[in-house]
């Protein structure tokens, strides 16, 4: 229990060379969550954007929020830049939510945005920022991500089609998301056809980058029942943990994520089995197997077992990543913490329309930034509940 | 009143080219301060990393402070980094009282850190983040602070040798002060006679670039017993404001400074004539006149006579940039504004030796950040009382 609440949530579309520059699709998301929050920018409190490498990509490492909240009407308050790598938008979040736990402020806004399309030089981002001698010697995400799936496969013979039904389920959720980056559903045959990446990732298995904008309008219990929309919805849980510099007792696992998920359990006093929807971290179709293990939503081990059985998918009993997740709605590094935050939002108001997850009241977002277990690594863990 | 307080400060030289990587000294600076709290690492609950400039003056805008923290020894726990030009420093110190005093943690570190000699290049720097354009056509921040000069001149008959005084001053200090980028007092004939910068401002007038790194230990009332070194500093106000996008309707004030200063007495209980020590943000001579009326340590337009006074000299009654400032201690962007509040501790510690101001029990800290009043702009104030 945080004390906080969700008012209102936004999301730009995500994709590559849209319309409007970084800047529109930023206002949108603000613009598009205070209007959903019925709050007028005058009572917003405070600011927080994330961004992971907004100094590398659009030239500018402070003052992303400055900007973007005074082309908004948000003036004179609290605002400030954060970076977390993958995980930016999940610092700016549980930091809101903070906030109004102290009573600092009532209202406060949370947005996170990345432009990663029309860079010059495909190469920089191959990797996480700090990582860049190791990523010149081949360590890059999708190398990793792919001895990950390995040690996966020969120690609980998770197949490579489980790990393709990741994709295949994803990229159908993203299908019925008109924010998405990829709205064409894949077959499974073409997951395993497509060029390998990193064996036995191909293709398919990885995300994409793109451009995109998220934001999310927190309240204060006082302020909550302004709201519309059918109501607010409670932050049960908003918990951040960085990963340990031990050697990694086991590579299939993320430490991070797993303490980050139970400390988040206890605040919301709540467990694995109440989760009715997930966002969770799918830059890779192995990352999403992998966390379903650290959040408890199976036994180590039986993620693929989960996702071949059809539990996580849209018709499940716990639908995970029906926004399309990583692999489908996009990953612009910044606002996907918040974008994750923003489709549970409307998932427990209901109002996904052809993706919705049934009636769920209880929802969880996680997300990993940095290389999973090193110590850049900060996992971000949040409950939502209706 | 925050609920929280400082147990222990840590700072490393300040200046150009010193022994040592900038790791080095955030390393320094952190277990100095863990040190000076009586904290073991392990009892650190979150760290929050302060930088403007990391990504283009050490190639990483992300995980300053995961490197940071687990070099010594804090692992596990929540860990970011934020910016806000430079006042990043008053935002990481904002962010850890915030988050103790919403019960998140009992122990935080704010760390605040800045390389910025040997770097590639040296015009990049001459403006805030943002403002390439302007710099380019010559609006520098030498030149602003320099309209502001005149036309404080003009309104209120400040003279040059009021703005000269305020670096003889901070010289002095920073002579008595060994982490100190420059050891050297000057006279007020060397300062008038200086090279012009921005007329009239001379090189004595403007503020240093250089290397350093602050730090400071934050904890609850509850931790707070455990402290040793005369018993912890309580943090009486920590406040945040954003300059205004409205067109600037004095160019001799800063609405953003003033806005966060009137918050902060609020907070604390207390007003300017309570104040008995403060570091303040100069940048440049006359920033820290205009910042005496920001604050309220004299009526507007006579800020120039209060350091003409002595009144802000080490042997006065109200004592500003004991330190040495940015004038004389140094300006790495991040590190200042924990810096300051490093001073501050050590000052109302009675620690301070030759540059010792008095018997103080109220001291305040304000940074300025991004172009004054303009749409990046970012202040913070801090009031701390033994």
């Amino acid at each position: 229990m945080t004390g906080a609440f969700v008012a209102g949530v936004g999301i730009s579309r995500f994709g590559k060379r849209l319309p409007g520059s970084i800047w529109t699709l930023g206002r949108t998301a603000i613009i598009d969550a205070m209007a959903d929050a019925d709050i007028h920018p005058r009572q917003v409190g405070m600011l927080i954007c994330a961004t992971a490498r907004s100094g590398s990509l659009i030239g500018r490492e402070n003052g992303v929020g400055h900007l973007l909240a005074g082309d908004c009407g948000i003036r004179q308050v609290p605002i400030f830049d954060v970076k977390a790598h993958c995980a930016s938008g999940a610092v700016a979040f549980n930091i809101a939510s903070t906030y109004i736990a102290a009573g600092q402020c009532d209202v406060a806004v949370a947005v996170g945005l990345e432009r990663m399309s029309n860079r010059k030089g495909k190469g920089h981002l191959l990797t996480a920022d700090g990582m860049e001698a190791e990523g010149d010697q081949g360590f890059t995400p999708a190398a990793y991500f792919a001895m990950m799936a390995q040690q996966h496969m020969l120690t609980y013979g998770t197949t490579r089609e489980q790990l393709a039904q990741v994709a295949v389920k994803n990229r159908l959720a993203g299908s019925l998301n008109d924010k998405a980056q990829y709205r064409q559903p894949v077959h499974l045959g073409e997951v395993l056809a497509s060029p390998v990446v990193a064996d036995p990732l191909g293709l398919y298995d990885c995300c994409p980058t793109g451009d995109g904008a998220a934001a999310a309008v927190l309240v204060s219990s006082r302020a909550a029942g302004r709201a519309r929309q059918g109501g607010p919805v409670r932050v049960a849980a908003s918990v951040l943990a960085t990963g340990s510099y031990a050697p990694m007792p086991d590579m299939t696992a993320v430490s991070a994520d797993s303490r980050a998920a139970a400390q988040a359990y206890q605040q919301a006093g709540l467990g694995p089995a109440d989760v009715e929807v997930a966002e969770v971290h799918d830059a890779f179709t192995i990352s999403e197997l992998v966390h379903y293990e650290d959040l408890g939503f199976c036994a180590k081990g039986e993620a693929g077992a989960l996702v071949q059985a059809g539990v996580s998918g849209l018709g499940g009993r716990l639908p995970v990543n029906p926004s399309g997740g990583l692999l489908s709605r996009g990953h612009p590094l910044g606002a996907t913490g918040i974008a994750q935050i923003t489709e549970i939002v409307q998932q427990l108001r209901g109002a996904c329309g052809a993706r919705q997850a049934g009636h769920p009241r209880v929802g969880l977002t996680q997300v990993s930034g940095g290389f999973a277990a090193n110590e850049v690594a900060t996992s971000g863990v949040t409950v939502l509940v209706r």
